[in-house]
């Protein structure tokens, strides 16, 4: 991709993002919006759709020859990553922002004929957007994160990770699961993918596994890792598919391998 | 406890905790604090000990004849919660301190001849204070924390539970403790017993489950969730007991009995 034509794509994506995460919170802070749904799981599907209705009329309009993945199927019917693609989730953890109204995020993903060019993760509530441009490095609010430190080890790491691995799934032995939650330092559970893969390109986490996702839920966040020296692949470590449901697994380059081998292969069904 | 005399305790807890989390945050920015350390937990170590040592001073000069039961040890031999105690944990979250450098806490509880009488959580890199005052309500920032809504259940609740109670432990068969993962809305794992207790007073966790915490990870919290309508009690539903180390198990009242009779007590060793 061109650069000048990716910068003007940057600066669209990071005016949108922006603009849409604070008529989120204008939306948050509303009584009438948050009280008159029946249900949280109204306001969630609300703010979903008129979030990537959003997205869609601004790409559609600025960029008709460009194609749109998203969740809540506004998008368009994307089969392959030719062409120029945007991956978006417009409310990622979304049992967070029912729940807890905050801990979630907007992902942006945008790939040019398979490569990911631009990542943008915006943690809405905390109003800290964190982006990444192929080659030109990962930055939370516009300050460079530093490339991963070397020699990671195991043993002094935190992982993120679902409960629901360490209970019996249909993936892998729950026992072997257990092994690595023994051995790692620490686990965590965030509950939004995209949130947590800024993490590990913060080096807040140094991993987080899991079962599956949508290609919405990682599309920002495989070349925020990337640009810091991590490594995103499915649990077998097979190269990540950004068209269709995965697993996944996220990061240090140093204990990668080590959890592949060591505990998830030894439990892979 | 006179009331004054209480306003009077809560004036100076909230001025210190706020001024020793400040110290933290400076010392956390200086970059000579931080890399001379030769590793991370001597960091923790230092910060652990000023925090208390800043606590015991300031405490023993304007209320001599108050006890002072913490971590690091440099506070009083408590065996019990006679007279006024102050239970204090300088640094709650300690491998977020260490991995992170955030999502960590000052817990200060303040108890009159066993009463829990003031609590303090102060999530100190968010510059979150957390307090509750016995019969007037607990506090986020100086803004009153509503009372838990009624009616919750356990199918759309989010509970903090730590990972290791769905590996095999001496405690609780991890099945039972499995199955409650599978029944619950969702799990989430935060890494800080006090911001944990924070979070079920802010409704944004319905409850959290311990193994085995010490009196000062807790002091705070259990009158932050009491005076919210939550309920605290060990993991056989126990009132807990703030001068020995505990399990515990703090929650919204309507899933409180339920996670302990179908879950925890059919698994309890």
């Amino acid at each position: 991709m061109e650069k000048m034509e990716r910068n003007r794509l940057f600066r669209d994506a990071k005016e949108w993002i922006l603009e849409a995460g604070k008529e989120i919170r204008n939306k948050m802070s509303d009584p009438f919006e948050v009280d008159t749904k029946s249900n949280p799981n109204d306001l969630v599907t609300t703010m979903d759709r008129n979030t990537e209705k959003y997205f869609v009329d601004r790409i559609k309009t600025k960029y008709p020859d460009h194609l749109l993945l998203s969740e809540e199927g506004f998008g368009d019917d994307v089969r392959s990553l030719d062409g120029t693609v945007w991956i978006i989730d417009p409310i990622d953890g979304t049992m967070n922002f029912v729940q807890q109204k905050r801990n979630f995020a907007i992902s942006i993903g945008i790939y040019h004929h398979g490569i990911g060019e631009i990542g943008l993760i915006y943690n809405v509530m905390e109003d800290v957007l964190y982006h990444a441009i192929r080659g030109e490095g990962a930055y939370k609010n516009g300050e460079r994160l530093p490339h991963l430190k070397s020699g990671a080890v195991l043993e002094e790491s935190v992982i993120g990770l679902n409960h629901f691995w360490l209970c019996e799934n249909r993936l892998v032995e729950e026992k072997a699961m257990q092994k690595l939650v023994k051995t790692a330092r620490g686990t965590r559970t965030y509950g939004s993918a995209a949130l947590e893969f800024a993490f590990v390109a913060e080096g807040v986490l140094e991993g987080y596994i899991t079962m599956s996702l949508s290609p919405w839920d990682i599309a920002a966040g495989v070349i925020l890792v990337d640009e810091v020296g991590g490594i995103s692949t499915d649990i077998d470590g097979n190269q990540l598919n950004l068209v269709e449901k995965s697993s996944v697994f996220t990061s240090h380059p140093s204990i990668h391998r080590r959890i592949i081998e060591d505990f998830i292969q030894k439990g892979r069904k």
